[in-house]
Formats: structure tokens, sequence, C-alpha cells
């Protein structure tokens, strides 16, 4: 089915099924490994990436020249040890960082932009379960994700159970709340109301919504971040300065904090994908793709799971961990979970939590 | 210093000093009054109007056409009972619906737009106090607000500390915590980017920056739903359909929701103003006007507190409540506090909340 290139991409060459009904030809999946592959292939392990991630979990990104988004979790002596894992981290489709997504040039020869269909979390996995029969990987010892990572290790646990011998699921959900889909819907509005966007088509102009992306970026980050943690790192502190400036300057630290990131992210992500991958996340339920009952979706599964939460994550909270962690039990499947103390919110699982290291390194083994 | 004009506004003759330094000529306010004020003005209450209020607090919205903001409180026989007391709503200086505000006429004939003077929470207040003296009323019985209009309150009583018996604060908070501060951000940095904002000089073109205020309409109506409200109103239900549209439409009704909410707000509001509103709450610290404590904010205070907080506000948590009870106790203040359960969040102040009736009422008797 599958072709590997030079690239670190790996080309399908049977269309892409997709849960809308429609198939995507031509598929490419851009993936980058760390460590070696056993002779057996039974120490492959997936990483995979949330929202805004990519496939460079431990080795430096090609446009910001930063570090691995988890090099402190991921490499030789870390708790996902790369001198006795094959790690594999692969960019979803929908994406903009080599795999196929709306920035990718159709048949046609123009740019998908809004012509791309819209994906869903299963969809991303289709493609990544396509990379691993691309490498001829049957079984990982494990998938690992965090956030919309979580995601993608909850649908191939239900939907190609015998694919994972471990499942790590980390701050994420089982579906998406009303409140997470409104700071989406906020985000896509943002992207749509910046008239750069021009409906999708903007990457032929010269200009592309950059000022709605900035703010989508805003609004998220605000959410990936506890209140405390907010009021500890910047708390009315002002910027640069020593009284308030009676303008609509960033007076505080906060607000110059936020429109780096707005303006940081815009180097580095395509418009439309924003506006596909979180579509793909609000329409995650996994309760609903198997009959209405969670338990439903990992009936009979042999694999082990286990349930991270951190208790500033107001986004997804441990609630929803809890929540899985219940229908694996009625399902009758072997689940640990733990609810992790950490000042950060949400963006904790990408930050230094010892405790974080210690359960993964323990559950991977 | 003032004159009193036949459509219930105020026209100050001497310039109205403001916090930057900066003085405001010809200063209107606009204000509506409800029931009769008594000979020896005694029985007169001044309610306080949150971000996007205004003066229409028990009478219809002459632009939108629905009933008052707080027609469930104030009133014939009501909590804040008309038949008895004289009741003022005052529109803010910054605001948009008849007080001086970005979009007034400057002295040179043109709107003030970016002109207009950054102001704060007691400029605010220095207007209201300027109409109660154009009024001839030297002591309210009881000052009332919620959310801005506790910030209001809270400054009245501290900066005019004999201009109120009472001070009834709801839903409210001291000072702007950075999370705060980050949405408003995110709301101002969605106008700045909307082309037809053009630096706040967008009077005379046509043409107002919607997309950007609604944007930031909707990051803000995201703030004052608690996630359990979301949850309970509106969960994961589609709009006016039977399975996903697998496209960008308004597929799930809080989508819909928000989307009329954002929209529905730049019929009555001007982006300016919200600008200029949200900067003077994030400003807002009422200890760091008094010392860098808030209890000398209140020291030597006559009149009589009460506080109110709601479980479900995560925009002003009970804690920012208990903060300024703690201060008022240490001023040797007369307070009362509740935390009332309810299920709306920060809006709750103005939806059905039969205890805050009963609050309110006691309170203000």
């Amino acid at each position: 089915m599958a072709t590997l290139s030079a690239s670190r991409a790996l080309t399908f060459a049977a269309p892409l099924p997709l849960d809308s009904g429609q198939t995507l030809e031509g598929v490419q999946i851009a993936y980058e490994t760390y460590g070696e592959l056993a002779a057996d292939k039974s120490n492959a392990m997936l990483v995979t990436h949330a929202l805004t991630g990519d496939q460079y979990l431990a080795s430096t990104h090609p446009i910001t020249g930063k570090p691995g988004w988890w090099e402190r979790m991921v490499g030789p002596g870390k708790p996902i040890d790369t001198s006795r894992y094959y790690v594999i981290c692969a960019n979803v489709i929908g994406s903009c960082m080599g795999s196929t997504g709306p920035a990718s040039i159709a048949p046609d020869g123009q740019p998908y932009a809004m012509r791309f269909p819209v994906i869903t979390i299963r969809d991303m996995v289709r493609g990544l379960v396509g990379l691993l029969d691309g490498m001829g990987i049957e079984r990982l010892h494990a998938i690992v994700g965090g956030s919309m990572g979580g995601m993608q290790a909850l649908s191939l646990a239900a939907n190609w159970p015998d694919r994972a011998e471990r499942v790590l699921v980390i701050a994420s959900t089982s579906r998406h709340s009303a409140q997470n889909i409104a700071f989406h819907e906020l985000g896509r509005q943002a992207i749509m109301a910046d008239p750069n966007w021009q409906d999708g088509d903007y990457y032929a102009s010269g200009a592309s919504p950059d000022a709605g992306l900035a703010v989508a970026r805003m609004a998220a980050h605000i959410t990936y971040l506890s209140e405390d943690g907010l009021t500890d790192k910047f708390g009315r502190n002002l910027q640069d300065r020593d009284t308030k400036s009676f303008g609509f300057d960033a007076d505080f630290q906060v607000e110059s904090y936020l429109r780096y990131q707005g303006s940081g992210f815009t180097r580095r992500f395509d418009a439309n994908s924003y506006l596909y991958i979180t579509r793909a996340m609000d329409y995650f339920d996994l309760a609903e793709e198997h009959g209405g009952r969670l338990a439903n979706a990992f009936a009979g599964s042999q694999a082990r799971f286990c349930l991270v939460s951190f208790d500033s994550d107001w986004l997804y909270p441990t609630a929803e961990s809890r929540h899985v962690v219940h229908a694996l039990n009625a399902a009758g499947a072997a689940v640990s979970f733990v609810e992790l103390s950490a000042p950060y919110g949400h963006d904790s699982f990408l930050l230094d939590v010892s405790a974080l290291d210690r359960v993964v390194k323990g559950f991977v083994e």
C-alpha cells in the first residue's frame, strides 16, 4: 500500500477512506523516528502530538529552531528511552508540517484549501495506522499521547485494539465539552473574520490570516494555563515600565506574553490547518462512535491503559480522565489512573513535572 | 457645575479630572431614573452597570427593544423596590449609550476615537459623583453593582466614603487577575486586528470593526458562563440537524449560540468603547490605589457592606469577594458576605437566582 521515501515521509498508494465518506488520494505522512527498531520490531512506540504539535518530538524544529516539544521526556536514558525503544512521531493529516493537509496540493494541482475534507481524530489515526503498516509494525509496545495526542491514543485503542500493548493518555478526554467547542469556535471565527483568510484561498495571495490566527492562538493559550499559574507567572506585573501607560500598549506582562505567543505561532502554523484540526477535536466523542456507551469502545481490549490528569487542568479536567477510567473498568480493561498535582494547567504535560516522568517511565517499561 | 437637560442627560460645566492626569471637557452623563425622589432626597439608590451594560436598568433598551437588563430585580414591589426608592442608573463614561466616550464629538468637532483619554474605574465613578452632585443627592441610601458595577461600588466606597450608606457588591473583585487581563487583551487584539478598526477612526467610514468586536464578545461570553452551565444548556447537541455536517457551519448549538451573541452585540455596542472599558477594568486594583493595602481603602468607612459571590463564577470567583471581605474586616467596616449556589457562572447575577433576590432585598431595606 505504501512506499517509504527518503525524506521521512510515507506516501499511501491507496486512497485513505475518511469518516465523512470521502476519500483522500495520495496521502503523505511526515514523521521522525528516534532510536533503533529491533529486528523483531517489538520495541516500537508511537507518540502522538497535540493540536499544534508536530513530528519534531525530540529533534530541532526546522522552522523555529527550537528543541523538540518533548525532549525532556524522550531521548537516551529519558523516561521514554530511545536507547531501548524505537520512537515514532508523525504529523497528523490536516496539519501543515509535511503530512497531507489543507495547504497540500490537490490532484488538480491547486492547494486543497477549504476543499480539504473535514477529518476526524479517527481519520488522523487511520493515517498513523497506515504509517505503521508501511513500516511493517503490527503491534506497538506503546502509544503515548497528551491532549489531542491522548484522543488519538484512545481512538487507536478503540478502533485498532490489537495495534498497541500499552496506551498512555495524558491530560486528555474522550469527548469535547460545550466549553471546549466554544473556545475552538471562537478561534475559528477569529481566523475566518480575517479578510486575508479569503474563504481559505490565501496560499497564492502572499498574505495569510496571521492576525486572526494569532487571536485564535491567544484564546487557546489562555485555556492551556491555570489561573494560579498565570498569577504566579505574571500577576499584575508591568512589562518594561514602572507605571501604567494610560494607553493600549502591552502594559502588563501577561499581555506582552500573549501577543508574543500569538505572533510567534503564525510563523509555524497554517490557519486552515487550525480550522480543520480544531474541528476534528470538536467532533471527537468516542462514546458516540460506539453506540453511545464509552465502555463499548474498549470491549475485549487486551491493552494495558494508563490515564494521567493534572489537578490544575481546566481544559480537560480530571473528571474527564476519570470518566474514561470508569468506562475502561466497565469494559474489564487493565487500567491505572493518577491525578498529578502541578501548577501549570493543561500545559503541565509539556512542562517540568517530575512526577509525570516517573509515571511515564514506570508505565512504558 | 452641571446643568440637567431634558433628555435625561447631564452635562458638566467644569472639566472632569482623570487619573491619567488629563481632563475631559463637556462631559455628558446619560441616565435613567425609576421611582420618585423623596423630598429629603434620602431614598436615592444608584445601580452601576457592567462592561457592556447601560442605563436601561428597568426600561426598554432603545436599540434592541429588549427589557431592561435588571427588570427582574428593579421595579415596583421587586427586591429593589421603585415604589419606595428612587433608583438611578447612568451610562459610564467611555461607553456608548449617551455618556461621553470615544464615539463622542471632541471639542474639535471630530469624534474622539483613540484620542479619548484612557480612563479608570475611579474616573467612571467621578462621572457618577458629578451626576449625583448635579441632582443634589449628597448621600445614597445604597449603591448596588454587579461585575464592573461592583468595582464602581467599591471605588465609590473607597474614594467618596460619605456618599453611600450601603454598598452591595455582587460577583465582583477588587482587582483584575492575570487571567482576567488575558481574556480582555484577547478581545482587544481581535478588535484591533479587524481592518475596519482603522486605528479607531472608523466612525465616518461607514464600516465598523464588527467582526473583531463579535470575536471579543464571544471570548467574554465564554467567561460569563460556567462549564457545567454550558454543558447543561448545550452539551454536544447539534443545531437544527441530526448528523454532523462535516463542514464549518455551526453544527453544535453552542457554536450557533456564540455566533448569535457575537453578531447581536455589534448592533448595540461601539468597538472603541469596548477597548476603553476593558482597559479600565484591567487597570483596576483598589489596593494599589491605597498604598498597596486593600484595608486602607476602607479605613474609617461608616458604610455597611455586603458582598455576594456565586460558586460557579470562574471569572471573579468567591476567593476574590472573600479577599475584599477580609480587607473590610481588617478596616473594621460592617460587612456581610454570602456565596450563593447557582449554575450559571458569572452571569448568575443577571439571571433567575431567587436567593440573590432575597439577599438584595434584605440588604437594601
